[in-house]
């Protein structure tokens, strides 16, 4: 076996180890942040680094980074991606970022103390808290606090859906840190598409040029509580059936915009995911649903327009049902592009590779996103099966996760050798 | 002062007094069933017993039973109804008919000590457990148990949505009895109509001579999980979307149905009033809803038609979405004719007290429900004002709650002197 196919196998069996934690009958993963199944994950990571003699260190909102020096002071290049993840989550979408850092840097720890190198930085591998946001939204919540896009004694008091404090989870698995953050010159991250672009396209890797613009809207369906038996059809205000035609309002906004390419891929997408109805009981007309609606777009003018034309519909169902719904943007996140010199270093290093390459968009948001607000970032896909992600049938090829690490792997070397230093500027 | 004013007021002033325990903002009850709301209004029904030397049972259900012995050995009179309300419910609701048995007792115990009278039976005063069903699913949970309609052992293992069981929770107030159910002989109960036909007509009284066929449907619409983001709208199975849709077709399959009689009110009641979303997340594309229908007619065929033509087009809808609807018949509740001498006796009472009546169906389930499957049963409303219920908004006048309790209070006098002894022939 050569040493390729030994860094492989060794990987891959790492991979597949941690999708137990957490993982469901249908090979998934259910793996939410600072739950007992992300401790697990976490136990595994600190065990990883501790047997390199990698330095370990934990911040306060629980992002762990194993530390590797080779030029005593100087800042860190960082790697990695995310452990926890959706509720019935694919195995995929996070860990194979976290786990093919900790591998890349091993190996460019040895290519290190074989080669020499010049190296001009340290290099660290990240887990970042919380990306998912399922359990404590916002998502993304490690990261935009160690970028300083989000307050972390804010997040401490975000709190779950039974109480529970991001503060009191993370102490309760032990993973709510004090340890100084490193200094930071450059990051890099690797992840599934969770789109069907590379694959429909034969691509090995995609070079992430810049994140779509998204938007959330908050809104409040205010009905009435009444009888479901003995309250007349007519004399009803039901929050249900309101904020049912919202839903099918958010659905349907995307239909307004076709792509001018002809290509039929989605100008804008939407979605409702969270929709919660009160009082909830069987024989009570609903009086108030909370619902979040999603979009995105790589056109924040096409975002603007659905979103007026949501805006104007919604008053329409609230006259016609006679009751109030309250509309409230809120997390609008902005184009990021991503440095062109790190989409450069990418395609140079499939190139090294002889894998195929291409530009590609980000619809998700990933913690490259706040980290590109800080340190020039390099952000990477390799291609996902059917497209799906956040569930348990979320899938990538063995043979593809593979060919990520050696991308990766080269990218970290390169930037160690200070190859984004100067996008820094 | 009049007695009878007296007795107006002595009556009003626990009312209202009771209208605080588990008082909200809004002038509504949240009073559910073995709360430590509830256990207030048992506590203080129980001290309303013990004050007058009435004998106090608790059943293993947590039904309560005040009795007067008049002919030792006798089964009972039963009258009431429960204080148990929704989440936000209004003060009425089960309340009235509770606290007027209560002084409808005391006066007919006044009566039969004054006037003698022939005293057939014993009369009780009955606060049933959970009637409404909000906390635990199914509804008229007591009085079914009672009947023999629901098994108690199944019952008492019902869990909320926190997971607490029946047992548990009337085990946490102190009001899981095991004291011997009475013999009974016959049952009354009282209520707010819930509706607005009275209240347009001007009348005092309204005499039930059948209860709505009613049914609910359990459906379950199965998608799949996945990104909101990076999954494209082609390539989604949204639950939530398709869900929604049922809603609105649930709501809308009663405009197939008018009346013949011009008169405008509704053939057919429809609702969806639990409606959970799985996982719930904001950027996650829901795998599941599970939502309950509830539909409730006069004639079991419109419910059939309508039924019908909701299985039709909810196969429809998962076959456009690509997704698994499962539809489940449950709570069945058949129509229930109360005994046509108990519509006279309510009829007769009226005409004494100078109060103006007219038969009415009810819509919604009552105590009385069950109890008329075994014993002869007088059901009869008061108005309410706009014919809002299960809502803080719902109103009765001082008025209305008044002649009711006269009319309660003749009729339980009436019946335990063997009023209605032929019609459980």
């Amino acid at each position: 076996m050569s040493i390729a196919d030994l860094d492989a196998t060794r990987f891959l069996t790492d991979f597949h180890h941690v999708a137990t934690f957490g993982a469901t009958a249908n090979d998934g993963v259910d793996r939410q942040a600072a739950t007992a199944e992300d401790k697990l994950s976490r136990d595994w990571f600190a065990t990883f680094a501790a047997e390199r003699d990698w330095e370990l260190r934990v911040d306060g909102i629980g992002n762990m980074f194993a530390l590797i020096e080779f030029v005593p002071g100087a800042p860190y290049v960082l790697i990695g991606s995310h452990l926890d993840s959706q509720p019935l989550g694919g195995r995929f979408d996070g860990a194979y970022g976290v786990i093919a850092a900790l591998h890349a840097a091993e190996q460019v720890a040895t290519r290190v103390a074989e080669q020499g190198g010049h190296a001009q930085f340290n290099l660290g591998v990240v887990n970042w808290f919380n990306e998912e946001g399922g359990r404590f939204p916002p998502s993304i919540m490690g990261s935009s606090v160690f970028a300083g896009l989000m307050d972390e004694q804010e997040m401490l008091q975000v709190r779950d859906l039974s109480g529970v404090s991001v503060a009191e989870a993370l102490d309760a698995i032990g993973y709510r840190g004090n340890d100084p953050r490193p200094a930071v010159a450059g990051y890099a991250e690797i992840h599934i598409e969770q789109g069907r672009i590379l694959e429909r396209e034969g691509i090995d890797l995609g070079a992430v040029d810049y994140s779509w613009y998204t938007q959330k809207l908050d809104i409040e369906v205010v009905g009435e509580q009444s009888h479901t038996g003995a309250t007349a059809m007519a004399d009803r205000h039901d929050a249900l059936v309101a904020a049912s035609k919202v839903v099918l309002l958010v659905h349907d906004v995307t239909k307004k915009f076709v792509a001018e390419d002809g290509t039929g891929e989605d100008v804008i997408v939407s979605s409702v995911g969270r929709f919660t109805v009160e009082p909830n009981s069987p024989i009570v007309v609903a009086r108030r649903v909370h619902l979040v609606a999603d979009l995105r777009s790589a056109a924040p003018d096409v975002v603007a327009a659905a979103r007026a034309s949501l805006l104007d519909d919604i008053a329409a169902i609230a006259k016609a049902h006679d009751i109030t719904i309250n509309v409230r943007d809120f997390d609008v996140r902005d184009i990021q592009r991503f440095p062109q010199a790190g989409v450069e270093l990418t395609e140079k290093v499939a190139a090294d590779r002889g894998l195929s390459v291409r530009p590609i968009r980000t619809m998700a948001g990933h913690d490259s996103v706040p980290m590109n607000r800080i340190v020039p970032t390099v952000m990477m896909f390799i291609p996902s099966v059917d497209g799906v992600s956040h569930c348990e049938r979320e899938f990538s090829t063995d043979d593809d996760m593979v060919k990520g690490l050696a991308a990766l792997s080269n990218v970290a070397w390169e930037m160690v050798q200070g190859a984004l230093a100067e996008a820094a500027a």
